[in-house]
């Protein structure tokens, strides 16, 4: 019998409880021992659970216990799950998290402990839910060089674009409607200004590149300014508006990692990945593109994906994982800026307009709205997006918006 | 130093030496070993290439060899490739395959003799190419009970199928254009009448709900009848027509397994799968859907994924793992007739031929297409097919076509 820890009783860590508990049979099949919930850390009380005979408020009881092995971190934020996941891997248990925050923070330095102590640090719920895409990426892709990863990371920007595209939804009854469903916070920030998928983008492109790219390295664009024009726009170059994080290898050994809305077409799979899905593609060079999709959020999703990292860990509780990477530094995410893209750009209308764009962007293709006459819209060719900067610069026109497309 | 064998030389085996070749460095840092080709086996000699020392014809070489520790099977058929790597297992030698037709015939019976040898006995590449599909299900997935299983399994006829949804080109027109383009064999049967998808609805199903499933169990239905007229009626439903492999676990602990031409809905993710790409639909208990999306062949991707389960094996190599089932049984597939559909069934126009048919199928959705003034075409309430078969008698009209709606 194995003896875990859970730490946090919120939507995630009952939710984990609640899975550890309804499938004993096949976990004890699939593991070969008994998993048992011995302690679950929270500051309040649930007297009325039938398991309230677990909780305890005080930390240190779980780390002095020499029986418990492993740790289930599902508190969220970085005080004091950081301080709590290091003091466990210095002492002997292994430790799986939902936490994304944590791991985009502190990935790599975890990531160390636990390999400095043989230990296990385990996160696939930390990136969609309960997709499995952090091991068949570090696992099953074994044998390609990944050079690019796109996602749908989010599944409350994704439900709002949804509705916004499919029921011509202004954005902010969208998100009211995530918010009354439960799918959005009062406070929607960290999903709605792009937080959540800068996190989700930090940790692919650190698993898959090898080293640890930080938040604060990412450039991250939200999607409140997304309007029901633009969405048609869209529509009409055959495509829809996704929330994408991005992160793609250059030959020079740098990346770039960003998170920002873009128009994906049609003929992109990930343009068809709808409500609260999530879908991460990478690209490999032997294999191609390859796609993950499945319910990013969500208790029972997060928390299996958690459940089946605590398996992993019962079933090699003293071997090294070879999920990691190294640490990061200052000037391996390249600004942004030098990314090449193309996009669609909308300038207020004017006499002349179209010759000048032509003449300064070359090649564009203009794309029209009903009721639109008063602007123009054009899809750019691929360039870094600095000298699409300049090039708008020269054109002086009022820019309504300017999108990335994705390739 | 790990030392392997290649058992054959063609599509697969020589990508499988290119790709250990190519990625030199990134194996060695994954694996913490070198990973070294000692033999290739092939009847054929490749006197040109590079590497044409390691050539023999000779598999007892191999086998009586100590110091290969790890075979590669990608000669594909039963025979002789069963009886070899069964030798190899039980000589102390894992083995990896790609042959879906050995795993879908022999796996219980592999798995078993791998297990009690202490050996793995890996086939990641068997289903979706190099889409990383068996072991996040067998893994990731561990915490879920799976309950259902959808696939586009087989590159070959989706292409074929997208060429007709997309092009209007006729079957005929699309599957010789499948062949110039090197996707379809010159005797196309493997591919256009089920068969490959057959054995790999097999496989998952063995690995998904734990016990073997043979492919004369399953029912097996191709594409050779698929008309245009179908797709303009599957288009006018918001779907497309699709080879599905699909199994279900059932109440009373028996499944059911079968591959057919099915309508997708628009909102089924499988319904936007193009071209030669694979997706495999999962759907559990806690996680919801999952679905994993790639190239289901071809040369690189294929021999990416036996590369990494050589990896796999080279990080294992004397665990065993818990990809796994047990052996099968005579009634553990239900015969399809009793699974629950709902059903497009178009017969020829007859006076008052509408009003019997709600009579007798209830609340049906007529659909209709252009020139098809002869026809009625109408999707029934879900049921079990053997029902509808029994209503269809009654209504006693002449059949055009019947083709099952995907849920």
């Amino acid at each position: 019998m194995v003896q875990v820890a859970v730490l946090g009783h919120g939507v995630v860590g009952s939710g984990v409880v609640e899975v550890i508990h309804q499938h004993k049979e096949s976990i004890y099949k699939k593991a070969k021992q008994e998993i048992n919930i011995k302690y679950i850390l929270d500051i309040r009380e649930f007297p009325d659970l039938p398991y309230h005979n677990l909780f305890t408020k005080n930390f240190d009881e779980i780390l002095n216990d020499e029986e418990v092995k492993i740790v289930i971190e599902v508190m969220g934020g970085i005080n004091p799950a950081f301080e709590y996941v290091k003091k466990c891997l210095e002492n002997g248990k292994s430790v799986v998290t939902s936490n994304k925050e944590l791991v985009a923070q502190k990935g790599a330095e975890l990531l160390k402990i636990a390999n400095d102590n043989n230990l296990n640090f385990l996160f696939e719920a930390s990136v969609g839910g309960g997709i499995p895409v952090l091991r068949p990426i570090a696992q099953c892709l074994a044998a390609n060089d990944l050079y690019e990863i796109n996602g749908i990371l989010n599944g409350t920007t994704n439900f709002i674009l949804t509705k916004m595209d499919k029921e011509n939804m202004e954005f902010a009854d969208a998100l009211a409607l995530a918010q009354k469903l439960g799918y959005a916070e009062r406070d929607p920030g960290a999903d709605i200004d792009g937080i959540d998928s800068c996190r989700k983008i930090c940790i692919l492109a650190s698993l898959a590149f090898g080293k640890h790219v930080y938040p604060n390295q990412v450039y991250t664009e939200g999607i409140r300014n997304i309007t029901l024009e633009q969405k048609e726009y869209a529509q009409n170059f055959n495509g829809a508006i996704k929330l994408i994080g991005r992160s793609v290898l250059k030959e020079n050994g740098k990346i770039s990692a960003a998170v920002y809305p873009a128009i994906v077409p049609y003929d992109n799979q990930l343009s068809h990945v709808e409500d609260v899905f999530n879908a991460i593609m990478v690209r490999g060079d032997a294999i191609g593109d390859v796609m993950f999709y499945g319910r990013g959020a969500g208790k029972l999703p997060t928390a299996s994906a958690v459940v089946a990292d605590v398996i992993d860990c019962v079933k090699h509780l003293s071997a090294r994982k070879y999920l990691s990477w190294s640490e990061g530094s200052e000037d391996y995410v390249e600004n942004e800026e030098k990314s090449i893209s193309s996009f669609m750009i909308c300038v207020k209308n004017q006499n002349g307009i179209k010759d000048r764009i032509t003449e300064i962007f070359g090649n564009v293709e203009f794309i029209t709205r009903k009721n639109g006459e008063d602007e123009i819209a054009f899809v750019t060719p691929k360039e870094q997006e600095y000298k699409i900067t300049e090039k708008l610069n020269l054109l002086n026109a009022a820019v309504l918006f300017k999108l990335h497309i994705l390739d």
